[in-house]
């Protein structure tokens, strides 16, 4: 049967997440009822993140089995004229290898997320960015970056319930960039890309970093909390309304 | 009584407009709503452009007077605590002279308008962007924009309705800037600054260059409908999602 790769953007917002859930819209879900739709048949949608409730994607990857072989565009334009209501649409659609797994195929995911240092609330970007009230020191930031790109146990970045069969990941890079705003304040993006990350661990880190970025930890502290491998050793969680799944590579 | 120019961002989603309506949440309501709760008094809070349902605003400025002579800081900081169930937040507060009006004194308004031209529905910009389907040639649109920089008579970019006295305006500034985009398709932005606008007449502007982004009109075609002074002859209104009121100039 053919199979269709996918590429998403979504505002997490209102979703509970990417994974279908017995109560709430999921991402995948509503990507799995527009599939219905437009080529009337029940088929699984599998994505290669699982983004939390609140969590974005400008380039999440999903996969999808269809037994009649439409063009590729017209997977992409049906499925967005049935996704409308929803703030998700495929940005491409492509035919994929049978043996194409939009999870077990990925070599590498990144994300970004965003910070925006400034004392009034956010409107514009209210759900798209962390408020922090501090003004954030970049260099610092990137300092504390630096102790964590590489191959570590990342336990004091995981979440507790975290399935992953081990804490041992390669960061390939964790980058502080700040980028210019309009109005008060500042705004600096965090990047980061590895294989595949623990659960919460992009959080985690950025969490770790605000910390360090607001003069309250030394670069450091982060090596001393990575190398005590003690989830309470990690910073406060970054909330998920900053975190972009930018990119999944095959 | 001390009076005080506020600086205002807002997403104007879910608001009828700036402007009080007998229906409908106002960003003007929420503003005075957040200042009755704060100071105890009902205060009118009068704004340097009455944008429209949709529109939104990075710069809005406004002022309010008060009985008691608050500092500048905490009027900020206890209206957007009012004001978080919204979209609104205040950039800055400050002491402004008695005679100082928001509108009135104003002496420059400047606009962004942001176009996305690509084919897959926006998610992540939604209501915050025209998405039109085609390419669009930047070059050709800026070419189309330096027709209507200086004085002219605006009559064929007003909206029917407009209460201005004149149509006659002197348009400052009209560029048209490309900027990079995470994921398909490309993002023009339209800058507009001006003394003060006609009504419609920045979203009637960006449709007319959008038509000449398209190709399916010249810059001549710019000229010709400026000439005619006809609102028949003006290109399709841009819808009020992709309008930002960035900045009031005194």
């Amino acid at each position: 049967m053919p199979r269709y790769k996918l590429t998403i953007e979504y505002d997490g917002t209102p979703f509970v997440g990417w994974q279908i859930q017995a109560e709430g819209a999921s991402v995948q879900g509503v990507l799995a009822e527009a599939v219905k739709r437009f080529a009337g048949e029940a088929a699984a949608v599998h994505g290669a993140g699982r983004t939390d409730a609140g969590v974005h994607a400008t380039g999440q990857v999903a996969h999808v089995e269809l037994t009649r072989d439409w063009r590729p565009d017209t997977v992409r334009d049906a499925m967005n004229a049935h996704l409308r209501p929803h703030p998700v649409a495929v940005l491409a659609a492509e035919r994929a290898a049978d043996d194409f797994h939009a999870r077990f195929s990925a070599v590498g995911r990144r994300y970004v997320y965003r910070i925006i240092a400034r004392r009034p609330d956010l409107a514009l970007e209210r759900d798209r960015a962390w408020r922090v009230l501090r003004p954030l020191d970049a260099q610092a930031m990137a300092q504390g970056a630096a102790r964590l790109v590489g191959r570590h146990d990342f336990t004091t970045f995981r979440a507790v319930g975290c399935q992953a069969a081990s804490p041992v990941k390669t960061l390939d890079r964790l980058e502080v960039e700040t980028v210019p705003v309009e109005g008060p304040g500042m705004e600096v993006r965090v990047h980061a890309a590895a294989r595949s990350f623990l659960h919460h661990q992009v959080r985690s880190m950025v969490g770790t970093l605000v910390k360090v970025g607001e003069g309250a930890w030394t670069p450091d502290d982060v090596t001393a909390a990575l190398e005590a491998k003690d989830r309470t050793r990690c910073g406060p969680m970054a909330p998920a309304a900053g975190l972009y799944l930018a990119e999944v590579t095959y």
